[in-house]
C-alpha cells in the first residue's frame, strides 16, 4: 500500500508555558488563558490576546480525528510562527524554544509514527541557534526546524545567517521557512485578517528572493529547504527578476545562477486555495517540488488537501510525489 | 487595416526642468545634467544622479523611431514615475507638474496623432490633484493621469483619496496606476536594482488589494484604472484572498463583492517578460483587461511587445483586444 499523504505545514502550540524565569523586563512571553469553551485556550503575548486556538493545536488525539477527515496520514509539526520569538533576548528565546521543542518531541513520540517535527532556534543569534539546531538533529527527534521569512526586520539572505544555513546543510536538517511579521503592513487597508492574506505571500516572496540575490542557495546546493502558501507570489516575481539578471550587466555578475534554476532546488507547500494556481507553481516550480501543505489547525487551514491534488488531474507517480515523494525528500527521510 | 499596437506603459522625462521657484528648503526638486554622450542626461534629485536616461525621454523623433522597431503604433506618455514628487509640497508638485504635463502635451501635439497622455496630479493634496486632474481633462489633451502606489507610504485604497477616485469616474479619466517607493525595500539583499525587480511587484498588489479593501472599486464601479507590470504579483495574492473572503466572516461583510469579479473589471498592462506568465494572468483577469505596456524608453523595456502576445496563440480577435481594443476601452477612446 502507497504511504499516505504527508503534510509539511501544520502548527503546535503547547497546552501551557512555563513562567517567565529570565532576567529581563516587558518580555513578550506567551502564557496561555482559558478560552470561552474548554476546548480552546488564548495565548497572550503582552497582555493581550494574540490568538485564539483549539485543543487541536496540543492533543495528539483531536489532531489524528482530524487527520483522518482531511485523508493526511502523517504530520510535519512546526510551532506557531509567532513563537519563533526572535524579538526576545536570545537566551529567553533559547528557553521558550525548548519548550516548544519538549512539547513537539512529546506530540511525535505519542503519535505513534503519525508525527515528525521541525522544531524551533533562536535566529536571532546565529551562532546559538547553530548550536540549538545541532542538539534538535542529534537527538534524533527532529527533520530540522521552521524558520520566519526574516528576524526583526532581516531577511534571511542577509550574509549574517549564512553560518546557520551552512551548518543547516551540513547536518542535513530540512527548513521551513514560513511568513513572519510581513513587510508592507502600513500597505493595508482594512481588517487586521489582511495581513495574513496579502502581506504574508509578498513577504514569502521577499525571503526566497534574498536567498537568491545573497548569494546562500548557490553556495550551499544540498540545503533542504521549503517555503509556506506556495512561496507566496514568489513565481511571479520570478519572470521579472530573470528578465533583470539577463539584461543588467551587475545583477548577472552578482547572481551565479539562473534564478529559474535555482528555484527548481526549492520545496514549497500547496497551500493555496485554487487548482490553477497549484498547476502554474507546479509549471514554474516543478511536480519534484511541491509538498502537501494545510495549515491546520488554524483558521485558514485548507480543509481537503488531498482533493486538491486529485484535482489536477495529474499521473499517478507524479500525484504521489506531491502526496508524499517530494516530503520525504525534503524531510531527508526514505520513502 | 486594423489599428496597431498601443502602449499603455511609456515614461517621458522632459529635456530640461525650470529652476525651483518655490519657497521651501532642501526640496527635492530634479534637475538635468549633461550625461556621458549627447544622446543621455542625468537627472539629478537631492544632488545625486537619479537615472541616467536617453533621448528617447523627449525626443518625438527618437521614439517615433523606436517604434518602428517595436511595432507598436501609439504610445500612451507619462511621467517617469519620479516624477510624481507626493514628497514635494502640494504647491511644488503642482508646478512641478504641470512643466510635465505641458511637456506631455507639447510632444502629443508634435507627434501627429501617434500619442497621447497620461499626466500628473498632486496626490499628497487631493482635493488640490481633483482640480488638475479637472483641468486636465476640460483641455482635450489627456487621456487621465499616471499615479503611484502609494502616497508618502499611505497605499490609495486610503480613504482619504476616494474623492479624487470619484472625479476620475465622473470625467472618465483613466488611471493608470504605476510602482512607486515599494514597501519592503528592507527586505532586500543585493544590488539597487533589486528594488524595482522585486519590489515593484508586490507594491503593484498592495495597491490593487487596497483598492479592493478598502471598498473603492465597489463604490466606484465606473472608474477606468490600470495597473503596471501585469499588476505585480496580485495574479498569486487573489486566490489566497478570495480564500479568507469566503471564510473569515470579518472580511465577507467587509468586502461586498467579491475580489475575483472586482478584480476583472482592472486593466493590467503585459509587461511580464514571459509567455506563461503572461497567458496565466489572462486566464487570472479575462483577455479583455489586458493592454500592451513596455516601459520604454527604460532600461528593462520588454523590446518584443506584439511579438509577446503573438506567442500567446490566441485567435485574431483576442489578439486585437490586447494590441489595442482594451486599451481604446480603457482609454475612453473609440476603437
Amino acid at each position: 500500500m502507497a504511504p499516505g499523504a504527508v503534510d509539511i505545514h501544520t502548527h503546535i502550540v503547547p497546552a501551557s508555558f512555563p513562567a517567565y524565569a529570565g532576567r529581563h523586563a516587558n518580555v513578550r512571553w506567551p502564557q496561555m488563558a482559558a478560552g470561552s469553551d474548554c476546548r480552546h485556550c488564548n495565548v497572550m503575548i503582552a497582555g493581550k490576546v494574540f490568538r485564539t486556538v483549539s485543543d487541536e493545536c496540543w492533543s495528539i488525539e483531536r489532531r489524528l480525528e482530524a487527520m483522518v477527515a482531511s485523508r493526511v496520514a502523517r504530520q510535519i509539526l512546526s510551532p506557531m510562527p509567532e513563537l519563533l520569538s526572535y524579538w526576545l533576548e536570545p537566551e529567553d528565546a533559547l528557553a521558550l524554544g525548548r519548550h516548544i521543542n519538549d512539547t513537539i518531541a512529546d506530540m511525535i513520540a505519542e503519535g505513534g509514527g503519525r508525527f515528525a517535527g521541525l522544531g524551533t532556534v533562536p535566529l536571532q543569534d546565529p551562532d546559538l541557534a547553530t548550536r540549538e539546531l545541532e542538539r534538535l538533529m542529534h537527538s534524533g527527534k527532529f527533520c530540522g526546524v521552521e524558520i520566519g521569512t526574516n528576524v526583526n526586520g532581516v531577511a534571511i539572505g542577509d550574509a549574517r545567517f549564512e553560518s546557520f544555513f551552512q551548518a543547516a546543510e551540513e547536518l542535513g536538517a530540512a527548513i521551513f521557512v514560513h511568513a513572519l511579521h510581513p513587510a508592507g503592513m502600513d500597505r493595508l487597508v482594512g481588517p487586521a485578517g489582511l495581513a495574513a492574506l496579502v502581506a504574508f505571500p509578498c513577504e514569502t516572496a521577499f525571503a526566497i528572493a534574498s536567498l537568491i540575490t545573497g548569494g546562500i542557495l548557490t553556495r550551499r546546493p544540498k540545503l533542504k529547504i521549503a517555503f509556506s502558501h506556495g512561496g507566496g507570489v514568489f513565481g511571479l516575481v520570478l519572470p521579472r527578476l530573470m528578465y533583470g539578471w539577463k539584461t543588467i550587466p551587475e545583477l548577472g555578475e552578482h547572481i551565479r545562477q539562473s534564478p529559474a534554476e535555482q528555484v527548481r532546488k526549492l520545496f514549497y507547500d500547496t497551500l493555496v486555495y485554487d487548482t490553477a494556481t497549484l498547476a502554474f507553481l507546479i509549471e514554474r516550480f516543478g511536480v519534484t517540488q511541491l509538498c502537501v501543505g494545510t495549515d491546520h489547525p488554524f483558521l485558514i487551514q485548507e480543509p481537503d488537501p488531498v482533493g486538491a491534488i486529485e484535482a489536477l488531474g495529474l499521473s499517478a507517480s507524479e500525484c504521489d510525489l506531491l502526496l508524499f515523494g517530494n516530503a520525504s525528500r525534503f524531510l531527508g527521510e526514505r520513502s
